[in-house]
């Protein structure tokens, strides 16, 4: 089969190569474009290898363009902001009225907004959308979040429903999300979860290596057994197996040699910003931010180390040569983790309904929380609890009031309590666990300090 | 003495007409001009009043610009944004080359930059300048906080020298800020740290009542005799005074029947954005923040509280019938209430120092100490260490690592995390405390567990 095609793809970075071939694999020819030939040429041969992909290699944009079928629909898949800008320009150029743009990389939702304003008025349509799973979601089935044109959604719909993650009880990965930039905007709120997640699972193997001693092949095997159980989740799993690699020399695991200096994308600092303006609370992916920007500070903190290594810390101090109770302290993490969890994706909900109100996206959280459990990093079981309890009551003021969540988290908070304050008598920091449990504990009381506070201001 | 004047004043809410007295009881003849009216013939008649002092009233723009002295200088004391620029538009009609523009206001600080800027292109010279402590600070000496044109600064120095609070040991509480927005900037996070500060007083206050089961009458002797020590600072005195205030039905204490509903200012949300900007951790300011978030949801957590009452906390839990040692726990409390708060001025300080190596405005820390010992709300004794410590090593990379503090910290921090853990175990979220231990705990941490999450994301 040759052009033209069903559909383009332009910016051929390892998730614009992934995705199409998987496009491609699922039945729609694709033609691919990228400014830089090179990628144009491996795609190709990588489509060849695979499988014969149909995919159609283009050294310039306007053979590129004239090559997909009209209205031609072509997908971004870009570093955020200028090089987005440049390519629609770009690309722009040799399209005709009713045409589609795509942009599916982490792009702030007001420039998306800005865009589609720009397209339209230029008789395009456009689409802001956010692609999850990473590389291997991509090329295999990933979670996709589009916003903006609906008319745009659903002259594609057939291919997403096709390269979405497929889930049994759940069907494709893919809804549309609503208008302007929400699509962006809730790929946004989910890397700031997947932070905040990223966070609490690190802060749970600290306290089991430092506080509970755990050889890495004893957290091998706890990570493994809580990945069957309540707290089952992609990122659990991938935990379990990195504890089992060895560094390349073979002298150890790699766990133990790989820098604790910690980078980050814009969307987790976009996601703390927006708390901060919509008045949502969110100290746990909040904490997650702060505790990379501290990883970042590694000179200082080996200064500050030397500092304070002759710390005492508190009465409650489990000695280094105390025996631990590992299997309770095991327990007692496990619990505090899936409440901290609860936490955080609470704090992500809200933010989002937030900013749904404010714009008038009519955003359906239940629906999201669906589209989530596909092959996006944040794919966990309990995902599915959460659409049960936003199906339940779509205007559930807090994840942790829903009867099911608001018994498991009563069923957990001791633990939880414990596992703080022995990280804490350890001088062991756990600011995403601390900073969910203080969430909980404000948002549960009935008056507050804050009295105080409108005496003195 | 009549007009011409020294200086003008535009706007007159409680702030200008305070400000504006002072200015004329320190002998600067001052007009005055509001767009509503009736509230410079207010400020006239106070002026009357408080002692025959030289202010002049004005109704129309035109002839308040021309009664000053040339060059001129206004200060105008509005809500930010679009208020200040109706004003300038209003008032620069009738100025000349060479005049300038004092902006007193909680403005955004990119907001000066631009105006100093516009105006610039004018022939008018532009300051942003925060004005800290208040209404009584206004009226009797106050912080000052200027930042932009050094030339305009200099031309009113006599002025604001005289008009600022004046410390025993430190001198007049102003100095030249910095270029551009860095006034604005800085008066920004004073309030984040001053927000901060409530915060962690409030939590003080809820862990002495809530786990001490102290009575209003035993506060307000603790808080009494903590600003006798190294705690000792405007809030803590006022917060000491708060206890001892009846309602005015005379049926109880006034702290027990104020409202636990919070609000807030912009310079609090833009403090913590701008820390996420600048990849600086605060998460003392963010738990501030974020309780008065949550503190706002009323009636959500009347109904979390239904849900919740029948939990059980933790195996350390304080027994209402227990008998809580007093005594130990109010000496814990302070200490821990000390250590938190040079957590919360570190990352200030930090913050604004990002900002500063940013903007390229080479601000000095220590000089921003000695300005905030003023009359400002976050006026504090440990500010005449905070000095020091900057003036013994301006490139000190954290507060807690000053060999003073640092000492500080290690002797009270047993006692800190005693006060978290008493509250964590009895159901009393201390997210500003708790987080400044994450914090401290963190940072003094050769090797975080920030390994695992680049091995996973």
């Amino acid at each position: 089969m040759a052009p033209p095609t069903r559909i383009g793809l332009a910016g051929l970075a390892v998730m614009g190569q992934n995705l199409a071939l998987n496009i491609a694999e699922k039945g729609f020819p694709i033609s691919v474009y990228n400014r830089t030939t090179s990628k144009v040429d491996e795609t190709v041969e990588r489509a060849k290898q695979e499988g014969d992909l149909p995919v159609y290699g283009f050294h310039d944009p306007q053979s590129f363009v004239r090559s997909i079928q009209k209205p031609r629909v072509i997908i971004m898949l870009l570093k955020g902001g200028a090089p987005v800008d440049q390519t629609i320009k770009t690309i722009s150029a040799y399209m005709d009225k009713g045409d589609c743009i795509i942009d599916g990389g982490n792009e702030w939702y007001e420039n998306t907004e800005r865009r589609e304003e720009e397209m339209s008025g230029l008789g395009f349509l456009y689409l802001g959308m956010g692609v999850s799973g990473g590389e291997e979601g991509a090329r295999r089935g990933t979670a996709l979040i589009p916003g903006g044109s609906f008319e745009a959604y659903k002259y594609i719909e057939d291919i997403l429903l096709k390269v979405a993650a497929q889930v049994p009880d759940g069907g494709p990965c893919v809804t549309y999300i609503g208008k302007g930039g929400s699509g962006n905007f809730v790929k946004m709120v989910h890397n700031g979860i997947a932070y905040g997640d990223m966070q609490l699972i690190a802060e749970a193997y600290d306290v089991l290596k430092s506080v509970g001693n755990l050889t890495n092949q004893e957290l091998r095997s706890v990570f493994s057994e809580w990945n069957k159980g309540e707290l089952s989740s992609f990122l659990i799993e991938i935990t379990a197996d990195i504890f089992g690699i060895m560094d390349d020399k073979g002298d150890g695991y790699l766990v133990d040699k790989v820098l604790d200096k910690t980078g980050m994308k814009g969307t987790g600092k976009w996601t703390v910003q927006q708390a901060a303006e919509l008045s949502v609370a969110a100290p746990t992916i909040a904490a997650s931010l702060d505790s990379r920007f501290l990883s970042g500070l590694k000179e200082e903190r080996v200064k500050a180390a030397k500092i304070f290594k002759s710390v005492e810390f508190g009465d409650n101090l489990i000695e280094s040569d105390q025996t631990v109770d590992k299997a309770k302290l095991v327990d007692d993490v496990r619990q505090a983790l899936y409440a901290s969890r609860i936490c955080s994706y609470a704090q992500g909900m809200n933010l989002i309904r937030a900013k749904s109100m404010e714009k008038g996206w009519e955003l359906k959280l239940g629906e999201l929380a669906r589209i989530w459990k596909g092959h996006c990093i944040i794919r966990a079981v309990f995902l599915d609890r959460i659409e049960k309890a936003y199906d339940r009551n779509p205007k559930l003021a807090n994840l942790v009031v829903d009867p099911e969540f608001a018994e498991e988290m009563m069923e957990r908070q001791s633990a939880w309590r414990r596992v703080v304050c022995a990280a804490i008598n350890s001088g062991i920091a756990t600011p995403g666990m601390s900073s969910s449990l203080a969430y909980f504990d404000t948002y549960r009381r009935e008056r507050l300090p804050a009295n105080f506070e409108n005496l003195t201001s």
